[in-house]
């Protein structure tokens, strides 16, 4: 398929566009790519990331309990069952992973149903959970895990959401990682985290609106929409049989890629075993190729899907968004909700599709 | 007036809360409290910042138009007349302030009448100015400046702000401040930034939507009403005859300041010279008292005003708005848009209060 390029279009006579502002089809905001001061790719590889001082030997997560957390919440063990380990004197199984209750908590227990005030103000008290997923090795984070520990994160994943869409306080539970200091990340040892809250966080529910208009509008999917045409067009970077890896039109951070199911589903917990296997791959992929081309960046990923409140959302289409940290949102960010792009989504897919 | 204390209504028998939930009073957007892991505000003091490598002697703002940009937009000079400095082998008078055109634009010249489509998306030219409002001294920023050059800076961004509005192009201008490496800063000479763009940017328009809603709903200005509340509440940091600065009910961002005309005004751009002087005054003591504080902390500072399409927003009041760098945003935040702050608006305001 034949893609006109719009550029050739606006090319005027001596004179060259310094930015173009990209809309986004979803939620209406707006983005800048200064094209004008666009960088290579490569100049994106920081040579030099924060290091973390946490060796082993004082990792929290190597063995939790001992590091005074509670029992799992979830653990998975090495499948190899003669492969025991020695701990607190007594000969064990290996775990694969584990999920266990954030030791420092953002929600805990309270009651979702009462609204405080105070003067003009409403207050909730904080009630929900918050849990942490650890895979086994201290080092090895998704890009660089085998295929079937991806799996195992992305089902862990998938049975604690099961678990927590039933409580009557959990309307939204938002699945994230942080990856490298630069994100955000306080501990090295590679872990993911689930928060489960009572109210529907605004991002998500501007997101829905902004899906639930288009599709009033005009009787389909908006993601569906993109899907279609990032398929064959010049920003996708991976697909196999059930999803897409691409990079967005309208990035909220240079080099941002997001991994959809290629049919119409909106809610993620909802996913066979066989798609689960289709999406490990598509996250390694993703996230190998980000690893390789960047020279490992620091990153976010975070899942978004329909709430657990029990209303109907079968026009929204559930979706992980990767945001690499390769810059700091400052006062323009902050004050419009406007980012600045130095590259073009288009070229960060050709870099990234040839990454073998 | 005393307060009554709505934590006291919820406390239960041997059980404490981890966190609060607040509810933003314009946007509708919820942050949460971590009260259960609270630090005390001087943890927020860091003690290694980002240093620049920038010498004084190879600063771009010692001498902007010898570092290659243009003839300045505006200058104002050191008002002793006798004090000349050898420029270029010429004695000239000394430079107080000058505001020159960014020379790596976000935005530049384009047409703004167009919007072109690439399949279901739509975007623009990047039409619109990028300036930089660069006060003199290579080192000291606004929280170190005496009131006459706060008072020169804050008289740039009006005298700008007035030209601009004026081209059909702009619709909206952002004027905002980044003081360290941390908070995105890539010179360490002090200047603040402009820009002025042809679209309302999101987090705008959404914050007009709030104040517009609820001028519906109460027949009064939401900012008049949490203003009314936060003069006598304990969230109140300075004050003079003109202005409040207070750490709001719901930050964005622990340590976040706002500084607001107490009269109900629309427009930034009306002051007078007058009240220009109290809010040079008031920006000047919400830095300084964050600068003693914290530290000399990074932050971003912005102002939030009515856009300038000629569209009527009187139900609308201008701010400013000051976001201290006291954490990185990570899954959570950028997946939910809702922060975590690990200290109350309440304690930010009394420590603030505090120091002379």
């Amino acid at each position: 398929m034949q893609i006109p390029d719009f550029r050739k279009k606006r090319t005027r006579k001596g004179f060259k566009n310094v930015s173009e502002l990209r809309k986004d089809l979803v939620s209406g905001e707006w983005v800048i790519i200064a094209t004008g001061r666009a960088k290579r790719p490569k100049a994106y590889a920081k040579a030099k990331r924060k290091k973390f001082n946490q060796p082993i030997s004082k990792c929290p997560f190597e063995d939790p309990q001992a590091s005074g957390n509670g029992e799992p919440l979830l653990i998975y063990y090495e499948e190899d069952k003669k492969k025991k380990v020695k701990r607190s004197n007594k000969k064990v199984k290996e775990w694969s992973l584990q999920v266990i209750q954030n030791k420092y908590p953002a929600l805990g227990p309270g009651d979702c149903s009462k609204i405080y005030k105070e003067g003009p103000y409403e207050l909730m008290d904080g009630a929900g959970f918050h849990e942490v997923i650890i895979t086994r090795d201290h080092e090895k984070h998704i890009a660089l895990l085998p295929l079937d520990k991806v799996e195992e994160v992305v089902r862990a994943y998938q049975e604690r959401y099961l678990f927590l869409k039933e409580h009557k306080c959990v309307n939204y539970i938002s699945i994230f990682h942080n990856h490298g200091r630069e994100a955000g990340a306080s501990i090295a040892h590679p872990h993911s985290q689930l928060i489960a809250i009572p109210v529907l966080p605004s991002d998500i529910k501007r997101s829905l609106q902004g899906a639930k208009k288009y599709y009033k509008d005009h009787k389909r999917c908006v993601h569906c929409t993109m899907l279609k045409w990032e398929r064959e067009e010049r920003r996708c970077v991976f697909q196999n049989e059930y999803f897409i890896v691409y990079a967005p039109f309208v990035p909220r951070t240079a080099f941002e890629l997001r991994i959809y199911p290629r049919e119409h589903k909106s809610n993620f917990e909802e996913m066979t075993d066989k798609e689960r296997r289709y999406l490990a791959e598509a996250l390694k992929e993703a996230l190998r190729r980000l690893y390789k081309g960047l020279k490992d960046p620091a990153y976010n990923f975070f899942i978004h899907t329909a709430p657990c409140d029990g209303k109907d959302y079968s026009y929204y289409h559930w979706h992980v968004e990767i945001w690499p940290k390769t810059a700091i949102w400052a006062g323009f960010e902050l004050g419009t909700g406007i980012e600045i792009s130095t590259i073009e989504p288009e070229e960060v897919a050709k870099f990234l599709r040839k990454i073998k």
